[in-house]
């Protein structure tokens, strides 16, 4: 018997992956939680059939998440995750010594002992004493609180089920509240390659340069997303991304990245015309 | 009836498109031609049931084998092309005043008859005075020819088929005679997402290296190709991709372009760390 899972990128494309063993499968108070061990990319994380990380890739997405804003402000202390149940964000964050402690307030717990059980290799620093893991929803957790963080990282899915809150104009005033002076915010912004996607992306976009003096979108190739091309919002009150890398002192702390270089860094901010284009247009 | 097309990019990955209507279909003299109608990316041709273009995303690697050499050496005039029969590399080369003469040298003229017939938007400038289409084996064309031409372009299969002799030592040795002093060659060379395609891409650069005293690779997100994300060969006599871009005489041009700009074009260039690492060490 050959077992293969699909997830429908748009209803006419389709991508597939050989499955040696459907691991866990459950509906969680949020969501439908599953884990796939597959041939080609190691286990997989589903959230309602959607691919969120899987062993082989997830390096991808966790080092641009986490690296480009280190490499901006290397004094980063204080850390705010929304999502990133998996714990591959939490685990890039403890590599910096600087860190004193992150936040990260994942709404679905189901998630994290999934991780717990199943990704061994992504969840490995949530037990790290500079992690304080809250069962919150994240749209709550950040109201009435002010100048706390120094950075932002919204590690969370498309903005359909539980996601659906952390695409907001609120939930983003509430973010800029929540930074200090130097804050930084990066969220996921989906893949220009499909219009769905993009307008969620493109919409994100405009509502955070509403609020935040520097916003620049960035990319990076990640081969099980849909595309396999995803963009990341880099939303800023003081920090330009690339102005104000501090290359040196990134690369001294010798930090050993799969993805990741200054360089790329760099790079990663050049976007395609089309991409660019449909940015300052506002439209897909 | 739902009809899809499906490519295995491994044995364990699948990349599948839905399928309004099979327009073509034959078997050459070297490989299966095929054309279909997508619902995501409008006409798609197979060569041997791979994807080769899609009228949607061709603008991507048609941007990507072409512009970046032009951008480096902004006097090229005799342009080879080796394979390249659906003709979107002819078309971007024909944008360049400059450019005097091409010779496209494609193995299968069912490749360009195909495409002369269903992708009028790639084949457009077939039938340019400038273009010289000859139906050979770019491999013997090659031998017995010295010092002529400005730029190479392998724009070629995968070195399965009729593609293969373009992937040996004896075939580049040909190439750097061909050239001038000043000549550039790019290829094709594959995705790193996938070892089986990444082998020919490494084994391809050595060889390369080899003969040419500047070999660069660059990167771009081709959403229809394995792992959306796909690396060319920069293999130079003279010129360096990066010092010697001529960013302002390219962008005096006023060139349209939906895919490269020359931001870009120095982010192509910064490669990923598991890239760069791989091809360092020389093996996958």
């Amino acid at each position: 018997m050959e077992l293969w899972y699909s997830e429908n990128h748009t209803d006419n494309v389709r991508f597939s992956l050989k499955i040696k063993e459907h691991l866990f499968s459950t509906q969680s108070n949020f969501q439908r939680v599953d884990i796939l061990d597959t041939y080609e990319y190691g286990k997989l994380l589903t959230l309602d059939g959607l691919v969120m990380v899987t062993e082989r890739d997830e390096f991808v997405y966790h080092d641009m998440i986490v690296h480009p804003s280190m490499a901006v402000n290397p004094n980063i202390k204080n850390v705010l995750i929304i999502g990133g149940g998996d714990g591959g964000t939490a685990r890039e964050l403890m590599r910096y010594p600087n860190v004193q402690h992150v936040d990260m307030v994942e709404i679905d717990k189901m998630v994290v002992d999934a991780s717990r059980k199943f990704l061994p290799t992504m969840s490995s620093e949530l037990d790290n004493e500079r992690v304080n893991v809250l069962y919150e929803d994240g749209v709550e957790f950040i109201k009435n609180k002010n100048n706390f963080y120094d950075l932002i990282l919204i590690d969370s899915t498309d903005p359909i089920g539980p996601g659906e809150g952390l695409f907001t104009t609120e939930f983003y005033n509430n973010c800029f509240k929540v930074l200090k002076n130097e804050g930084i915010l990066v969220n996921q912004n989906e893949t220009p390659v499909y219009n769905e996607f993009f307008k969620v992306g493109i919409s994100s976009n405009i509502k955070l340069k509403k609020m935040f003096p520097i916003v620049e979108v960035y990319q990076a190739s990640i081969p099980t997303y849909p595309g396999g091309y995803w963009l990341f919002n880099f939303a800023s009150k003081k920090y330009n991304p690339i102005a104000d890398l501090k290359e040196d002192d990134w690369n001294s702390l010798g930090l050993k990245t799969k993805y990741y270089n200054t360089n790329l860094h760099i790079g990663a901010f050049s976007l395609p015309n089309y991409v660019k284009e449909k940015f300052e247009n506002g439209n897909v």
